[in-house]
């Protein structure tokens, strides 16, 4: 599991982000651009959404004898872009994304995260995690990240948020991860992060069971199968692009308490996914919709 | 596969389904019940709901040597029944259930449920396919079985359905698949079926996508994975207590029509389970929901 | 569903399956091919065997409009092809393949091919099923299929075998599936069908039970979980690259006859997805391992 | 999850784990047994294995008013295990077991261990961790565990395990699990803790890819899914009563250490199952094979 390290100390590899209009020819210009610049292709992978007739593109090249300047790359890759009326967001596999943790009560996913990034899988530095509870605090410290408290009240969510995004942006935080945050950002806050720059956990397979309780009205429900959601944060309530979903069965000998042990299994894996395929920059949204290239 | 088979020859089995408040010495009672009249327990399971102090039990014993006639068995277990204020529900694997199945134009579940009857996974008969559209009628001319046709219109669905009861009633039908019928039955059609004589399969993962086009919906919402549901069905559309459900992960690269394909496959496999264990009297219903003894 | 259909009236695609070493400016020199031709991309996929360096990929695009004749395509792309030093397989989507079917006693695979050919599925023809027992018989005129016996003793085999061979000639057929076809066929059968033109479905999750009785086996086993596997024939049993497995999950509660049914509804799944991969050209091989472009 | 506290402090419950050759009356005379004594059954789950004729039972009652003394029980339950020449575990919910867990240098079973039983979910003690490595050590510390370090070279083998006994032994461990310890034990090793005191993770999906590597293998196999299998250790490598399974898929597109860490992520759960319904006392063994009353 050295992948970061490997990533983090080698020449690097550049990733572009790629969506248009389909038409002919873009596969042959982004990769000859890639050819006369003599960069080698180590990943590549496009999609064409037939309804909206959108052409989507990941490549991966590494920059090892790449003729052009890192900084240089986007200039010229802009007269293709602007050719086929592109959004394109471009990378470095040696990009440091810094990333900061919400947590309430319920601690699974904040210690697995936490786990996981010790063990090399997620590319990022963590150094900020955010709670409106003090129950994460004696696991912050053994992980050596600052835990900064801000306990909400109707009367002072606006006041704390915005101190919130204040530490967030001196932090410079490229990706928040709500692990169990049992708050509603306000429509402020998600604005300040509007490029995809948040990713949820919801515990149920939405848009089944949307907002408080899912475990419970699943239960209630009597379903015979649950999940889990990630997804990026939007305005409305528990509707951003799903990112990734799974299921767990259950069965009438499952209690509540079942339910939600079961189902904390899920939202650890359903989060972790999403991160990783975010640090990696294999997402890209359209239509309130992702394309994950796994 | 004999299973069905073996079944319909041999002196047979007993079954009783019960539930109850829960209390002190029930399994007791009925197990001393069995055993003092020479019954041997082939299957026994039990449940109790904690949230509402009711208990459950499914007892199967095989009448080989047992004291009591099979019509007298019922008159006796009155005396425990009553003691303990319970509902119950006593059956024999020899008893035939005759089943009809509702199908409009695709035949998937319609030909499968066939094919599993023809291999015996089904103790039970089939001597009627109702349909709205003729589609279907090749299928069960190959297969020996009448179909009956009855084009509904806003204007006669009435009329139709008193129609098609009376048809029921006089091939002495018993339990009612709806294997993909696109009609929404009306509240007299069902309470004439009303002890959960009527299983629907709703093609998605309910309560997510309920009503017409749940693939479609599924497709729209950009979910990671579709389901598929098998329901007793009540007078509340896609609400009634849901017996199986199962999963498959689906991803960008699947267009409406590959949802459509996987989700079939799911759809059959769901319903084929849902109608076993109804016919092999595995399933409980109470406060909307099922206790499934497989 | 009517994909098939679509597929045989339109202008038609081109496919390329192409593997090579892997260097700079593969991709670059295909999709140039391509957009010089004035063809348009439908698909794209490729990928990279880091421990081998091989370069593996499917292109599709469509013909409407393509510069080149279809027979002068191949001719044209030598040329790429020989600088690159690929192995590469051209074929057209309204290419009409020709698939027998061969089935002993159990009959649920052959009837779900059926089912899903006559449902659209498959981009085929199925003018043949080859059986050592008559039991199919029914199922074949039911379709109207021809129906050729062959017993097979151990004296008989290899003469059997040769007429096999024969027939399948003569009917012109490329892709041979073994629906639960208990014999285990020669090496001079299978060298005469030796470009990947057979397809099996092993009833477990290889490499876990190879040879017979594999239900029995992981019954005994006690396995919790059961699976099954497709995978192209070669002379080693049970051993050629697996296409595709699925997996189920069992417990005590299942007898040895709950295996079997429980297995039946995956090997129908996962031999149909395999038959369905293959006639869309989506599946390459090499090191005895299969690369799958879903 | 208070689960593990509740049962600690409430007056608790008896459970017994029954297995005898079937006959009639079993059950009868066992629920007799509770309720005449006054207990109140909580839990009661049967098995009746067909072709070795064996019944398996294990009911759980609340001893919350029951007529006998705890210590009394076992003595008055023997004159109906005798009768029935039962094999039978008398145990309380509020016995305490002692767990030792075994690790190498993979850290995330140890790991997920630690927090499972930190938030509740196993009803045990863990007062000691043993290694052949010192990576652990700062995860024990920071749980407040003893660390015993173990070097193991082929020469000191016998002797190192002589002193682990021993040292498990002092503490009075009941329950060893090995969370990828990379040591194969020997059998005086294991005949000391032979009543299935034994938990492993096997990193594949067993019958397949037994021994080394099992990630390796299944990456060179092709297989389409990897698996984990924890089950009870005996002298036969990898070939103990298996308890749990579950699978995970891959494709072409997942690396050799990706697959690794999917299947870590399966490993903790396959395992944790595993370890939790030991402690709950849900597993019966038998001809190698195991009962799971989940």
């Amino acid at each position: 599991m050295k992948t970061s390290t490997k990533i983090k100390s080698t020449p690097s590899h550049a990733i572009l982000l790629i969506s248009c209009p389909d038409q002919k020819g873009i596969t042959a210009s982004v990769t000859n651009f890639v050819f006369e610049n003599n960069g080698n292709i180590v990943h590549a992978d496009q999609h064409i959404d037939e309804q909206s007739n959108t052409f989507f593109m990941r490549i991966e090249w590494s920059l090892k004898g790449f003729k052009l300047e890192q900084q240089a790359i986007g200039k010229h890759f802009e007269q293709i872009a602007s050719r086929f009326k592109m959004k394109w967001q471009l990378s470095f596999s040696q990009d440091s994304c810094r990333m900061a943790v919400f947590v309430s009560k319920r601690l699974h996913c904040l210690y697995d995260l936490l786990i996981r990034h010790r063990s090399g899988q997620f590319a990022c530095d963590i150094p900020l995690i955010i709670s409106n509870h003090p129950d994460g605090q004696a696991v912050a410290k053994e992980f050596g990240i600052e835990y900064a408290l801000f306990p909400i009240t109707p009367q002072n969510k606006r006041r704390q948020e915005v101190k919130q995004i204040e530490l967030l942006q001196k932090k410079r935080i490229g990706l928040i991860v709500l692990a169990r945050y049992h708050q509603i950002l306000s429509a402020p806050f998600i604005k300040a992060f509007s490029t995809n720059q948040i990713i949820n956990i919801h515990h149920s397979f939405l848009p089944a069971f949307v907002g408080a309780n899912p475990y419970l009205q699943a239960y209630q429900k009597g379903v015979k199968i649950i999940g889990a959601t990630s997804h990026y944060v939007t305005e409305e309530l528990d509707q951003g692009p799903i990112i990734e979903q799974d299921t767990v069965r259950i069965s009438h000998r499952d209690s509540l308490s079942d339910l939600i042990r079961k189902g904390e299994d899920l939202e650890k894996i359903v989060l972790s996914r999403a991160v990783r395929w975010h640090l990696q920059k294999k997402i890209l949204c359209y239509a309130n919709k992702t394309v994950v290239f796994d």
